[in-house]
């Protein structure tokens, strides 16, 4: 069992939160070592004092520690009116009241100012970090010997890491893209040399999603080097969306691998259907939101998320099982969006149908369908959002030519936000309302998300 | 304290969600009494076997209960070959193995065949079922003798209700929406009789969101007369999402009173200022996301949510003065988008500007500055996209005439959506990083939010 020192800084409303007993109970059952918390107990939290409407589990949480100091300490301590009061926990003290603390703690310096003896006692470290720094620089000298051990030491990507992943042609089987991506993980973890920070070690999260999440950032921020992944179905995001948020907004490369991405899951039903999610995650800042549509896409996801060291990404991968698509290309899905094929030998197309994930198939038959009939029809894959936003005009321009204002999107999600992309003339075919228990094609059949769709749909556009 | 009869169902994968243990917590501090529990102690959950990788907290959560009923249950328990394995949780156990089954339970009849014996048993019951509902409806007679007071036992709505609610002015001194919202809930509380089953009691969930969410919905699902609302910060939604979802399909009808709605927010920074939320939630099927933009508005929303018992509300309110604006009614809020002005006499306007919530002000305000300049220039509330969409086309082109391309949309969140509103010409302003910490008025002009931009943006459009 892991057994490194771990420090827990526990407030009062710390410990009413659900994450925090998923996080504690595996504390338990993985016997982490040497667990010690720091409890701040101002018995004040954002919903008012604890002592009153307030469960404390202190006692309970104690049990699974190996020390604990417990500080009793005061809000806003020296505050003549306001010390220990919940008026102080989301509104500043003011003017007046900053004066009167000042007064009481006998604190005589300007406001930023560090007194001598504070500084003093920081400066006095100073060539203790200076000597040891230069020891570190002079142990690196290492590096120039021996540099492949020194980059793996710093965890940093050599040079061709990428040709450790598959590639796939139209003739090779085919796979749920969920399959695909464990493919890719062994084909890393193969080669942890190459990717020497990517996690080999499979942790048991049971179904703590939060906590997973929680714990997935702690680890990716602790080195830039470690690449940890978490994975569940893509609906079960709902219960860790916090932390992935923390992930975006503390520039904390988590990869979240989320299989059953649509209601392609089939019989699970409505609650393990995701609708809204792929939606939700576009709208989040700083988020990659991949959506492959065979081997070679999810190979391209994996190239770009392993040297993501900033950004979150999520990859929505299917259950059920996907052809390989003619076209498909790592280093098409690095932009975001690109074309699969084109029979407009150059010109204009009569339409562009733009697919993603396991509707990119649905798009590119419903293409042969077209072209049969005499149109000239282009099929973008539309993979990931963010990196297509990221590319110059002129590169957006080549793949959606504002002269072609005949599209089609077609995703097994929300059509929310797929306007911009459509444009006004434009039509999405999506699933706007919750799901339902069936196997996939009679779901796919039963919501319109066929070729027969995207077909009417592109003719009512000529 | 409460002291109705509660039963938990308990399987083994519950009780290592976090949300189990926040209304664990709230059971225990609000002391419930005759708490018992049912536990299916299969040893089987969705990530394997539960003895090996997960901590049983069955023992803790005991000291809670009045009762436990504890039952080792085998899992497909009859099955010669997958019965207690792990292979059968998520998948059929197919044709040949259900054939084996049968077989080895000895189980001759045919599928969705009920036995004689097991109807029989059913319809003993029938008779008794039947005098019941006799007597409950000859007692309802009471009905036609005292109307009011049956309408009150039905929880029903009598007509002019609504008049409850507060009307405001221009003159209006203005106010946050979230303190608007509690005159709403103060005016509708005052009036129990008339909104019968709006909850006036006040249960303090400390920060449980998850907890908080599913108990409502509980609360709304166990009869339609009883409406409760619950209220946390807006970016704290991460947190109670699965259950927020749960309220949409099982068509439970709670209100989410959602405060600190953006960046306008100020101080606490980008951990507490919602960017996505309004977009993921506009994605999210059977779910009305309202942002009103001052006192008519709120009162407006109130109108509506209080009859959706089928469909959950998220009411998006702000912590920031906002000033009562001319034009905002709550009959325009039943629309979901509406004028509240236009100086183009009955023409097409040269531009349509779009707002909600806080950022309607700005929109009037950035009107007043390109009608003094000569252009004729419509202002738009877009308080609830969904309602909108439920309008007839004829009234959505009235609003947004699709002749009209110059329009420009603000709201203080991710511009992600706008797009299908505004048109491929039109401009949204918004916010698609994380905010920042500072006062509200200097991260409105930091982050472009502001009367110029909306003027700029129009007059690149003319």
């Amino acid at each position: 069992m892991l057994n490194q020192e771990s420090y827990v800084i526990l407030g009062d409303g710390c410990q009413i939160k659900g994450i925090s007993n998923e996080a504690a109970s595996l504390a338990g059952h993985w016997g982490l070592g040497k667990l010690i918390a720091f409890y701040d107990d101002s018995r004040i939290s954002i919903d008012g004092d604890t002592e009153m409407p307030l469960l404390r589990t202190l006692t309970s949480v104690s049990k699974l520690l190996d020390g604990m100091l417990s500080v009793t300490t005061t809000i806003v301590y020296g505050s003549p009116n306001k010390a220990n009061s919940y008026s102080v926990y989301g509104a500043a003290l003011g003017e007046k009241e900053v004066e009167a603390t000042r007064n009481n703690l006998g604190w005589p310096y300007e406001p930023f100012q560090v007194p001598d003896e504070v500084k003093g006692h920081w400066s006095r470290h100073t060539p203790k970090g200076s000597a040891l720094e230069s020891n570190w620089n002079a142990t690196l000298a290492y590096e120039k010997k021996y540099p492949e051990e020194a980059a793996e030491l710093k965890c940093e990507l050599p040079a061709g890491w990428e040709k450790a992943l598959p590639t796939y042609t139209p003739e090779s089987p085919g796979d749920a893209t969920r399959n695909l991506s464990q493919q890719c993980q062994q084909c890393l973890n193969a080669l942890a040399k190459v990717v020497p920070g990517f996690l080999e070690i499979n942790l048991r999260f049971g179904v703590r999603e939060h906590g997973m999440g929680a714990i997935c950032n702690s680890i990716a921020l602790h080195s830039p080097g470690l690449i940890p992944y978490c994975a569940t179905f893509f609906v079960f995001t709902d219960y860790m969306r916090g932390a992935m948020r923390i992930s975006a907004l503390s520039e904390s490369g988590v990869i979240y691998v989320m299989t059953h991405d649509s209601i392609g899951l089939g019989e699970d039903g409505p609650t393990h259907q995701p609708i809204e999610h792929i939606a939700s995650f576009r709208a989040m800042p700083n988020t990659l939101m991949f959506c492959p549509a065979d081997g070679n896409e999810t190979a391209g996801a994996y190239k770009i998320v392993v040297t993501k060291r900033k950004t979150p990404s999520i990859l929505a991968l299917s259950r059920q099982k996907l052809p390989e698509l003619p076209g498909t290309s790592i280093e098409g899905v690095e932009k975001g969006g690109y074309t699969i094929s084109d029979n407009s030998s150059g010109n204009k197309p009569d339409v562009i149908l733009i697919g993603t994930g396991s509707e990119l198939e649905i798009a590119a038959q419903a293409a042969e369908v077209l072209r049969k009939e005499g149109k000239t029809v282009r099929v973008v894959s539309f993979v990931c959002w963010e990196l297509f936003e990221e590319q110059t005009d002129e590169y957006k321009e080549s793949v959606l030519p504002s002269g072609v204002t005949a599209r089609v999107s077609i995703e097994a999600a929300s059509t929310f936000g797929w306007g911009k992309i459509v444009g006004g003339r434009g039509k999405s075919i999506g699933i706007n309302s919750f799901g339902a228990s069936a196997p996939a094609p009679l779901l796919y059949k039963e919501f319109g998300i066929i070729v027969e769709a995207v077909v009417d749909a592109a003719k009512s556009l000529f």
